[in-house]
């Protein structure tokens, strides 16, 4: 049983951490946090041993009655590798010993890509990340732009994307954050996205601009495609189909809103409610010639959990295969797509 | 096993048919609905039988992929007794049915007190509704004001209660609901629940107002309650830690606001994180001589759904003792609280 440490026990690491947990092959041997916050002694609950970042963090946390096994050190040199989800800032500090320690680490999204040189992506570069011993995941955005560049990928010689992401103001429990009632344009050029998907897919021709908006359930991308050749609706369906973690939904069906995907995976019984997969409105997808425009839901919280997982085997090199390793996350999580091509990852 | 049908698989239709799935005295012998949607197909996921309400609903249903076995009139003679939790005007029409089928009926929220004669909220009256043939359950916000007012009473003699309600805009699927950046008045006297909640408790002296505000999380309530003799803080807390379905949260543990509430029942890992309970602010509990003053959250979509399997039992006649009946719906659908005096109802 490889030994995870989850640094961070916010929006994405006690995601991480529950979904390290149902793994065979791994287990949470600790999860780091400063705050001593109800939701943080959430990791009691769940029998995480929680370890918190100072003597200072510890005393605190104690006062209001969670339960801490020792310090962050104390536990760094038993773990085989680190998930760290720290706020950016602390995530450059905890690199440092993490590097001291010669232990393997993952960061996550808000990291630059030059922190580990790598980012992963499970569906577009798992094999390049096989025995490595850093990595960043990217972000959620950016995960959700590789798996839907991976199925467009299969459907035909693309030519150019453009992808502009309506993101949500921010995770529902950052009530210091706007915008309440008003739509921020992302200013200074094109957004980051399409740089950080080349960091993954160095060969795709995209741009992309971005919006925040007055929502805290997920962001939504509008997806336009140019292929070398036309194309058609159903071929881009069939890829949809076929790629895993994505799903097809439709307003004609009542799926008329990201709240109504939301309440489809509240009503799923997941865990908080996570949507893991992409969900791709299939009477939002236009062709027309070359062209294909396309609108999708990416559940901010919870998308690149998954990723997070497979990153653990490829860098141990558990399983080289990715169609076995991500396979057998999406078996254990509960994502799993009978009808998906995972043998062509 | 009592046969329970479902009519309505909506907010609350759905949660009340998880929740008697999970008893061990009844089951669900089937849910009509009438929308052809991807949230009604859960129902089939769930392996409710599935009822349509004419045969162009279920036809439609069926073009849609949903599984349906018949029409509502081919399984209400099968029923023992029936939820109702379809929009009012639809109800009006199914009691009429429920009256010549001779069913014993539940009604809930939204319809009114007449229609039945009788309105139900556990803590306060389960036993005057022991074998009962119809009842109402009473909305969200009245079954958490009932709740708080038996705890309030079990603290001392209270003279005069009064709350101020600060409604959710809409549940978030309610996409065509506003208000998006507004503050709406509840106008033309007193709001409608005091007097509701003389419904159920007619000897409490009560007034209410409302507003309704740009929030699909939950509602919030400000009471204010005036006792006979001065009260301490401690035996409010004390009263509210030995009251079933009423729990406390506090600022200082991070819990500031309605978002890190309903994130507390995320990350516990609640169905569709369901808040059951009524959850009170420790730190907003605020006392001076005869008054105290305290802030509380109410998940509209969840509270009332263990009241509904009360009813069952209350009405049917499975279970005489409200101790052991609401024990029974807390231990079976996981919000039983050790330390609540469950003998003292």
């Amino acid at each position: 049983m490889v030994k995870v440490l989850g640094v961070g026990y916010g929006v994405v690491g006690k995601r991480v951490a529950d979904a390290v947990a149902l793994q065979d092959d791994m287990e949470v041997c600790g999860v780091v946090d400063v705050a001593p916050t109800s939701l943080v002694a959430v990791a009691n609950e769940r029998k995480f041993p929680l370890y918190g970042t100072s003597p200072e963090a510890i005393a605190q946390m104690r006062k209001n009655g969670l339960k801490v096994e020792g310090t962050f050190s104390d536990i760094l040199k038993d773990a085989d590798i680190v998930v760290d989800t720290a706020p950016t800032g602390v995530t450059a500090k905890n690199v440092l010993l993490y590097e001291e320690a010669r232990k393997p680490f993952i960061i996550n999204g808000g990291e630059k890509h030059e922190t580990t040189g790598f980012s992963f992506s499970s569906l577009a570069n798992y094999r390049e990340a096989v025995g490595i011993k850093k990595t960043r995941i990217v972000s959620c955005n950016t995960t959700a732009i590789c798996r839907v560049l991976v199925a467009l990928k299969s459907a035909g010689v693309m030519d150019d994307v453009y992808v502009n992401i309506v993101r949500r103001g921010a995770d529902p429990v950052k009530t210091s954050s706007g915008p309440i009632n008003a739509i921020i344009p992302v200013l200074g050029g094109f957004s980051h996205h399409a740089p950080d998907v080349k960091t993954v897919m160095p060969d795709i021709r995209i741009s992309s601009a971005a919006v925040k908006v007055s929502s805290t359930l997920s962001h939504i991308h509008i997806l336009k495609v140019t292929y070398k050749s036309p194309i058609n609706k159903t071929a881009l369906v069939e890829a949809f189909e076929k790629t895993p973690r994505i799903i097809l939904v439709s307003g004609e069906k009542g799926i008329t809103s990201n709240a109504h995907v939301l309440e489809l995976f509240r009503d799923k019984l997941r865990p908080r409610n996570d949507m893991w997969e992409v969900a791709i409105w299939e009477d939002s997808i236009s062709v027309e010639e070359n062209t294909a425009v396309l609108i999708y839901c990416v559940h901010m919280e919870a998308i690149a959990v998954p990723e997070n997982v497979d990153a653990i085997r490829a860098m141990l090199g558990i399983e080289k295969n990715p169609a076995i390793a991500i396979s057998k996350t999406d078996k254990a999580m509960g994502l799993y797509q009978e009808n998906a091509n995972y043998d062509k990852l």
